[in-house]
């Protein structure tokens, strides 16, 4: 088609292409958290379409040359439609480079793989999993591939580029160099220093689900989570989905304890909030999606590691805790408490990780789908190498499957090239975090009265509101000062668990 | 496009078309269940876009050579893929009438005036929701009108035949004079009656949402309905939604009255069981959905009113009623529950009317849409003529908008022609339970022991699985021996209130 106006209709386009990637994601949300399980394959089916819909939007034979001619007139645009332009040429490069019977075979591929994974991880049977995860990695390397010769980079620097956009093996390897530097050191230090201490009192339960549930409700209101505008609810997998305007954030219950649930939603909300506060007249349009998963994770990583793991926050909920449940006693007193939730331990679980262990539990991951993808490690040899490498940078080892290399839904669910992101996106907490506290007298005492207006008004203002109108590193440098490095994180696990 | 087999084709297309409408019924149901409130416009685009999208698939421009070269062919398929070559045109008409702007327009003023109506309905305001109502009454006269001019119908007739195929307002008139002809004068008879015998007890309670919705659950499940292919929620105007994999019905609960949750549970369950009881090969094709809103109403009213108001149901029902709410003494009888459960009331409410009353609202419903949509009634002048139309056939009327033209959802989402096939399909039930009977020795007998087996299966292999293989006139009269009539109704309705 001839428009005069080639800026104009991509809006349009993209417009219409993020409402299809919107339905998806709250059909995705249903899918883990309402649909009964029958209905599988027919979810599969609509996502898979609207998957097909969505790329064929953005693949349409035009879209080079509406590119071309709009990025022609890019002087005319104001910062936010050129930076818009920008995301929209990321975006086709991505999509244009797979052919739709990819990117449908891929939905289906990995809907099927998700499915078999939650029965596999069930019964600990890693076998049960190999056929639809042969034909995941098998479908996840042609997309790295087709992706690679796109982007002009490395297959596993095009996937994990579709995650975190400019993020590259060669950043991580550097920045996972600098902490193993001091990672395992430290993390004997603190293990010692902890043995040398009485060990923090467990909290006695049972934790009722309804009094759990109203408990975090109530903190996260207190937090800025905006109950117009998204939800809580139950998945297997805790997660954050829906759209900007409809957060839709999940958590799971555990009767016998109350902080997994508890941090897991402290959790989500950050990402929760990181959603809900993009830029609102952006945030249907390239420029106004968030900027990458290191910037997510660093949301979620701050709300649940920096601010709510620390003794502030503790003072404030502990009270509250006690209420909830209706509980008193030596184990219940903020001092045990932060213990408690700072307590550091080598484990089998990622998701239930400490912050000092948890990068090595990503390393782990990162080593082993570089290898899985390059073709330098068998599907079927995982269990084994996950289980040597647990030892190696861990020194535990799981009993079973689901206990090692089944935890994850990441590598059913297509998700190659995530794992990086979580650990760049600790180190990017505790950089906010640090510079927050920096920018903002009084900080730490607000989060201690339940005040988080000013936390949550700094983070909109150097995070949230800016999308994806710059790349993680610059708005990293325009918040903190510097690109993303491991200092602050370094000093930040120095000062919280080797000091005072 | 030119292909070889332009039926393979057409099918292909409407499996993505069929994709798209099922994603979009899920984010109905969400919407009116689960959705954050403040997420409204939010899903106002998604539904559109997914609107638009579905519209573009069926109005494609070569559309109308597909269909016509798939015709030639038709002689060489089989019935059910003749009856979707038939149904794919069908679609074909009502859709391609209508241009993209005016989906789009139609889907957003809904949406709209749905929102609005959600408050105006608690405030009792009707005033407030003539803006939006106004929009969409215009819109829905464009879309008769194109609709008319495609089919060759009135513009009445063109709006019902989207939701019963064939309907006709003419067919409608002959029924509806026939069913005037008996029923003042038979519900004249029967509050008579019931007058001269002692009133029946009422149901003390309060009755704890948890315990309905137990005893809900338990009895639909004993019914029939599958749990792994659908879900039991709340909204606040009953419905069925999802898709026939993934049948979602909802009810709403009042602590103080636990029959109004229970029936709209039971008749719900009807509706969910001819979704979950289409032919599982056609399903994603147009031949494969329900034939028409006639016999759905047909299948809820057949559970509700005749199998699950009569005195068989409550016989196996009424004590698990008590079991669920620790109950005794004689209003919890199965004599006494009987009576209540078919006692007979002029009131304002038609989802909560009596099926001898029920007839009188739809009737009221369908005078007045006529008038609008011919531009004979003014919307202004609607809260006037429904307290007139009230008074004249059920001699009551409702002290505020609320409980009268406010009450229903139909006019504000768009569903002008639908109210006269709730009545068509009380017929239809009628005649179809009636048949069931005849055809099933021991039908009453298997319902009065909690086994639906036999019903469910005379009505899955007469109704359910044929889909849209055929007509409803001609579903019903292999079905019952004759075309739609009054004459099984008013025989239901003369034995059970008015014999033994």
């Amino acid at each position: 088609m001839i428009t005069n106006d080639p800026y104009a209709e991509l809006e349009r386009r993209f417009a219409r292409m993020s409402a299809v990637n919107r339905a998806g994601a709250i059909l995705n949300w249903d899918r883990s958290t309402m649909m009964p399980d029958g209905a599988s394959e027919d979810r599969a089916d609509q996502l898979a379409t609207l998957g097909v819909i969505a790329h064929e939007i953005i693949s349409a034979a035009d879209m080079p040359d509406l590119l071309s001619r709009a990025e022609e007139g890019k002087g005319a645009l104001d910062p936010w439609r050129a930076a818009n332009l920008r995301e929209m040429r990321r975006s086709w490069v991505h999509e244009s480079a797979l052919p739709a019977d990819l990117v449908e075979a891929r939905s289906r591929a990995c809907n099927a793989c998700e499915h078999a994974w939650r029965t596999a991880k069930t019964n600990a049977d890693f076998k049960s999993l190999l056929p639809t995860l042969t034909e995941v990695l098998t479908i996840m390397r042609r997309v790295g591939e087709a992706k690679a010769a796109a982007l002009g980079t490395s297959l596993y620097d095009a996937l994990l580029d579709e995650f975190e956009p400019g993020g590259r093996a060669a950043r991580v390897d550097v920045l996972f160099g600098e902490l193993r530097a001091f990672l395992p050191e430290l993390l004997g230090r603190v293990l010692e220093r902890q043995r040398s201490a009485p060990a923090p009192l467990d909290l006695d339960g049972p934790f009722p689900v309804d009094a759990q549930r109203r408990l975090g409700e109530e903190l996260i209101r207190i937090i800025g989570f905006d109950f117009h505008h998204g939800r809580l609810d139950v998945s297997a997998h805790p997660f954050t989905g829906g759209t900007a305007d409809d957060v839709r954030i999940t958590t799971r219950y555990d009767e016998a304890d109350f902080a997994r649930a508890l941090m897991g939603t402290l959790h989500e909300t950050g990402h929760g909030l990181y959603e809900a506060g993009l830029p609102r007249d952006w945030r249907r349009q390239p420029v106004g999606n968030a900027r990458g998963m290191v910037l997510h994770e660093s949301q979620s990583l701050l709300m649940e590691m920096q601010a709510c793991r620390g003794r502030s926050f503790i003072d404030f909920a502990a009270p509250r805790m006690r209420a909830a449940f209706g509980k008193d006693g030596p184990a219940w007193t903020e001092d045990n408490i932060h213990r408690l939730y700072t307590r550091v331990a080598p484990g089998f679980i990622r998701v239930d990780a400490d912050e000092v262990t948890y990068p090595l539990h990503v390393m782990l991951r990162y080593r082993l789908e570089r290898a899985m993808l390059a073709g330098d490690l068998a599907l079927a040899d995982l269990p084994g190498a996950w289980n040597d490498g647990m030892r190696e940078l861990l020194g535990v080892v799981p009993p079973d499957d689901a206990l090692g290399c089944l935890q994850d839904i990441h590598w059913p669910d297509g998700g190659w090239g995530y794992f990086p992101t979580y650990t760049m996106g600790a180190l990017a907490a505790a950089q906010l975090f640090a510079a927050a506290r920096r920018a903002v007298p009084g900080l730490l005492e607000a989060i201690g009265r339940g005040d988080f207006a000013p936390l949550l008004g700094w983070l909109r203002a150097n995070v949230h509101s800016k999308g994806s109108i710059a790349g993680t590193d610059e708005i990293l440098t325009a918040a903190t000062g510097s690109g993303l490095g491991v200092a602050a994180f370094k000093a930040h696990l120095e000062s919280r668990y080797l000091s005072a």
